[in-house]
């Protein structure tokens, strides 16, 4: 990449001055407050997204219509001015691709934008700090001893010890995060760094539990490349694909020395928004101490699965073997000799199955609906490879570059952008799925073809990336059944079509509820229905009822509930959106305001 | 920086043409054994520096006659080849300065040559890695979790558990480290990325101990961009100044997920070479358990200073108040109301007395002789800034090309590189120095007046960089005594001017021993001596002593005792030298012929 100074030296090209030009006219109408005028930039099918910077929110608009009328919602008060390209900008195919930064009253920002016959077919803007709350880092990290005598001065330690007492006991956080995992830690370290006062509730005796106390065959499916947590990368001895306990280790030392607010042995039994003060009552059980946090915000980061899926079946009562769900399956230690059948076809399940027959139990996965298998190789090869590998850290993209890029792509087309890697991938392992297929193993791509991503983002489930069990299937040393399952006998649960599988475990790998469940155990159903549906984009493809949000739903972004809010996903979406939930959450800690502009609404009630 | 493929444009400028000739014609001699041709290129005053590529030793030769007889001894065994510039070569003041890398029969490494009237002044070589034993790293990182299933397969953690069960009882390590600081865990890291079976040895409960054990207001006086460990790089977020907890949770952290065989609370307490086997037999005692261990290897990493110095003057015995080593001082608390003299005017001194004065104790600094001070802003701006510092990192001078600029320092005339830097200083801080005079406190510069790293080079003493006690002196809030210590009486202590000093408690600030000292202790006087002196250039300046080795004295290289080495210094030296440690450990580990070049003789056995 060239520096800005190199683009200064007059050897500027067609692209970059096209670009150049189109942010200055773009910003010249925003700063006469003209929207109109600004939209008609806009190419007829266009994307802006937004995140926080303009509105507030996480927030797509479509076609100049939108973004007019975002604009004239949000520009007397956003005040967008100092747009400026970061680099050349490049021509591909038509199309041009700039990056820039700009500022707003409050903040500063960075974005990407894709020119099409002189407009802009998609425009990112992403929030990226705010003005007079920057992070303490660089040139502006703390000292750590001030060079100076002082009878007052207290060590980094007893500053430290003095938050750890005081912090949810004489001084209230402003935050409380629910879960500690992967997602609730990222969250944790940025508003650690944020100054924001955050206390992180976690059930589990230590940080990387969450991992350590799952099956021991688990690895992550993710490759390390897009895994890394903010401000401490995993070295570059980093396995490709982290070992659970491994990762446990990895979180749980993180969360030593970013010094978050980690109260393990610690469950929030139940919350209540104050009206009055204006804060939520949150009663947790620390180790035994009940006590209440008050905090201003609340977030929801217990994983983006809420509670487990467990089909009512009749007669399990008569059942004479062992039932549990994904979450529980304890590994594969102790059915050496059993007969088992795993209920669901997705990653769980293959992980399962793979673990059980690998000491030498007796296995039978019941597909209910087809799944999107995809190879390791080519999930690394075609689907990341060119933003999260080797090749792409060679090629100059880092990880904060590859978030950016893949944040710049609208949900209404990442399917568009999606297919043609499927489309290969499908070519390149024809044999592989063909042979899953004589195996009685039901394959899909996507409603549209779309595969692992879009599954992912619609649905959060559909998919295998397979490590190992898809082999297992294709020579039958796994067997597969197909069809719903109905009901118990004594030893042996049956399904629609009447075939009898015997059992002496039954495992259900079914999956996990919206995570509003997790806000009705907590506050109440009412609330949870208020909140409305987590996760899904409203694409209207299966598990993902429409509307169009266009957005995940109530991640990330203000919810129909006042300062409550949802945060995870995986490690990349742990990493790249705690930064927008953290600076939403800075600016409340601040009283900045915050006007939402096209707050979701809320279409399904279920939890 | 421009890449390469930058350079083969057609566009190459004089310098880097000049770079690149020089190079080719050196390795054209060097292929054709011609080790007088190749000396001839060389400048009648010049130095070769050789970081184990040439001489499987640390090594500096001087001049035609010492590169001719370096290459005679080495050519026809090295093998030297591929000699590339790996960027443009630059011009300044008449020297060209050029980055390459080259290969030999068994290694790759790296150099930078400096030119002048055609020759090379500077030259150092430095090997990077060996052959078929590289690191597994980006590419070639370990996959994690094979995807594929195996009944036989061992899970990450399975296959850790058993080497943490097995190694150092069913297996023996190759390479024994004594002392788990900073040192201990950066050569420790190194080696488990090389595969070279090692446990490090480490008397205190918990890795980072040394550093929390200490007084509690000790921070690095060292900033952290000088400070970084291999692998994992502190965050753009971490202070300036690690306070001394902090870096502890950062070392232990650190040992965890690197993955290293840290033993604590175990002692080592004899060792003993047996000739019949070619190992060493170490005592330990691990947590009530005594074992021995038998590497091939074994690594004093115990400090780079040896055990503490005492003076040994009469009537402490009658006197009634407390007398400590600075190693052992607990920190002010408890001393708030008592007169303490500090004996000795370095760093620990000047620590020591600024938090017993912050407490509110009476304090009188003994200083036996003059003392550089430096104060920490010109320490950051001047003596470090162009390499170790946040515009260092903004100028592309990342920690590996900061270290390999600093190692391309030969030290016979380094201290003509650090001497205007100390001009500078002293005229900056002038008022500064006149104060301290003034309050009747000794400065100096060094002998030749070269400032801060040559003292730390030479000696490792002599030095304060000033955290807050000068201005303390300054003020007279800290008393300051000149003269020798030569007895107690019953409530005080006497200088040789007979000056009595009252006092509760006397710390003594007096450094420590040589660290053969250890070797003494564990092995036995005459292993000592035969190893001799470890640290100094023998620059025959004081606490120096001569000849000239023109290397630091057996440290990160073979010394007089086979298979006995020292590794340690500070942060910057462990993460930078522990890599040529663990490359000739290495090679020994794999039985790669390693014919020692120029190693050192010891011509002061003193412990």
């Amino acid at each position: 990449m060239s520096s800005p100074e190199q683009m200064s030296d007059g050897d500027i090209d067609q692209a970059t001055e096209t670009a150049q030009t189109y942010l200055e006219e773009l910003e010249d109408a925003m700063r006469r407050e003209d929207a109109a005028a600004a939209a008609e930039m806009f190419c007829a099918e266009s994307y802006w997204r937004d995140l926080v910077a303009f509105t507030w929110n996480i927030k797509t608009v479509e076609n100049p219509s939108g973004v007019e009328d975002m604009l004239e919602e949000t520009l007397a008060h956003i005040g967008p001015s100092g747009f400026e390209l970061t680099e050349p900008a490049e021509e591909e195919d038509g199309i041009i691709t700039a990056w820039f930064t700009f500022e707003t009253e409050v903040g500063r920002g960075e974005g990407v934008v894709r020119l099409k016959d002189g407009g802009a077919w998609t425009f990112l803007t992403a929030l990226t700090e705010l003005k007079g709350h920057e992070e303490p880092k660089g040139r502006d990290r703390p000292i750590g001893a001030e060079p100076v005598a002082d009878p007052d001065r207290k060590t980094w330690t007893e500053r430290r010890e003095e938050e750890l007492e005081n912090l949810g006991y004489t001084e209230q956080p402003h935050t409380v995060i629910v879960g500690g995992g992967q997602g609730g830690i990222a969250l944790g370290a940025r508003l650690r760094q944020l100054g924001v006062p955050t206390i992180i509730v976690e059930k589990n005796d230590r940080p990387g539990d969450s991992w350590r106390n799952r099956y021991k065959g688990l690895a992550l499916h993710d490759p390390v490349w897009y895994d890394h947590l903010p401000y401490i990368k995993f070295p570059d001895n980093w396995p490709v694909f982290s070992p659970k306990d491994k990762l446990g280790d990895w979180l749980e030392m993180y969360t030593r020395v970013m010094e978050l607010n980690y109260w393990s042995k610690t469950e929030a039994t139940s919350a209540q928004y104050d009206e009055e003060t204006g804060t939520w009552e949150v009663e947790v059980n620390r180790d035994g101490e009940e006590l209440v946090l008050r905090p201003q915000e609340l977030v929801m980061a217990t994983g983006m699965s809420g509670k487990p899926n467990v089909p009512d079946l009749s007669g399990e009562e008569r059942f004479s073997g062992e039932v549990h769900h994904s979450s529980e399956h304890p590994g594969p230690e102790g059915y050496e000799d059993k007969s088992v059948v795993v209920v669901g076809s997705n990653n769980s399940a293959h992980d399962i199955c793979e673990g059980l027959w690998e000491v030498g139990a007796d296995v039978t996965m019941v597909q209910r609906s087809s799944t999107h298998v995809l190879k390791t190789d080519s999930l690394l090869e075609h689907a990341l490879g060119d933003l999260y590998s080797e090749r792409a850290v060679e090629n100059g993209i880092d990880t904060h570059r590859a978030d950016m890029i893949f944040a710049s792509l609208p949900y209404r087309i990442m399917n568009e952008f999606q297919k043609p890697i499927y489309d290969t991938v499908r070519e390149i392992d024809a044999d592989f799925y063909e042979a899953l297929e004589d195996a009685g193993f039901m394959i899909d791509f996507g409603p549209d073809e779309s595969g692992l991503f879009m599954k992912y983002l619609r649905r959060g489930s559909g998919y295998y990336i397979d490590t190992g069990a898809s082999q297992l299937i294709i020579d039958g040393e796994v067997a597969v059944a197909r069809g719903q399952v109905t009901e118990f006998t004594e030893d042996a649960i049956l399904l629609e079509d009447g075939t009898e599988l015997p059992a002496d475990l039954v495992v259900y790998a079914t999956g996990y509820g919206s995570m509003n469940g997790w806000v009705a155990g907590l506050m109440d159903e009412e609330t949870a229905r208020q909140a409305g549906k987590v996760w899904g984009l409203g694409s209207d493809t299966p598990k993902d009822p429409g509307p169009w949000e266009g957005e995940q739903r109530n991640m990330w972004k203000p919810t129909q509930v006042e300062q409550l809010w949802f945060h995870g996903g995986n490690l990349h979406q742990s990493r790249h959106y705690s930064l927008y939930l953290a600076l939403q959450l800075k600016a409340r800690y601040e009283e900045i305001p915050t006007p939402v502009y096209g707050r979701q609404e809320v279409h399904h009630e279920g939890i």
